[in-house]
């Protein structure tokens, strides 16, 4: 049960449909960290985000990300670069001061720039935020995987902006 | 030295001038949450904002929500309600899955409603990601609590929406 009220809605939907005034501009960060203009494809932005989720254990962001990901079209199998950036996004979820040039450089030598290393790390924390809020609050978590079928299929046709809210 | 490219700024200040496409939502964020209305003063909620990040060691976001709070007013002694909601923050900070239903009743115990939970969590989560956002790239923290001042003096006067970027 959720730490205060809010309606009927599974994770993070509950608190954008009760709280309004942030929810703009979460759903902004959301709309302009994971779809606005990167050198990583949306699906590899996703595939970040439902990493950094699923290594906090938010069940309801893991699953949707992870969704969001794959019906982006997101190879199961990651490449030497997405293994870098991964790598560099759990350190970031861990501690923001763990990161060494060491990670850099090798997330340099698998052909990140300078945008794709801040992008990944702003996704890690920004995640570190969305899963602290999810879960901080206890928001209800569906256990069915097709429960976040729907909602997915709505972020990765429609972004975050543009999603009706349920 | 940052991990990448920055201008010679300290803080998220400098990352902000670098990617104003996400610096748009992430100043909305802040100035929503910190100067929205709640039923929290401005000067305890950027209390609890220097509080997540002074026991997450980031520096630059400590010294300068400490700033902005001693500038607000707030008093060095806190409440039995601001300690309790310190308490929370601090479960939130480290994972929000640790969150209790017996700290939640401790806040309330004190005062605190549902909106006031909201957004004690949620300040708790934005800066768990801030302060990942500044020290995962290693960006430049003033040796100089004077450093600090004119900043913090522009945030406290004019919050996060209008404080013109140096």
């Amino acid at each position: 049960m959720p730490h205060i009220n809010l309606p009927n809605l599974p994770g993070i939907v509950g608190l954008l449909v009760q709280f309004p005034q942030t929810a703009g501009p979460l759903n902004g960060l959301a709309d302009a960290l994971l779809r606005g203009p990167s050198p990583l494809t949306p699906a590899e932005r996703e595939t970040i985000a439902a990493y950094v989720s699923s290594r906090n254990k938010c069940t309801f962001c893991a699953e949707t990300h992870g969704a969001v990901a794959r019906h982006l079209g997101q190879p199961e199998e990651h490449s030497p670069k997405m293994q870098a950036l991964l790598a560099l996004a759990d350190k970031v979820r861990v501690d923001g001061r763990s990161v060494t040039p060491a990670d850099i450089d090798q997330a340099r030598a698998e052909g990140a720039d300078d945008k794709t290393i801040h992008d990944t790390v702003l996704i890690a924390a920004a995640f570190s935020m969305f899963n602290r809020y999810v879960d901080g609050l206890a928001t209800l978590t569906p256990e069915n995987p097709a429960a976040y079928a729907q909602h997915a299929k709505n972020l990765a046709q429609g972004g975050y902006l543009t999603t009706p809210q349920p």
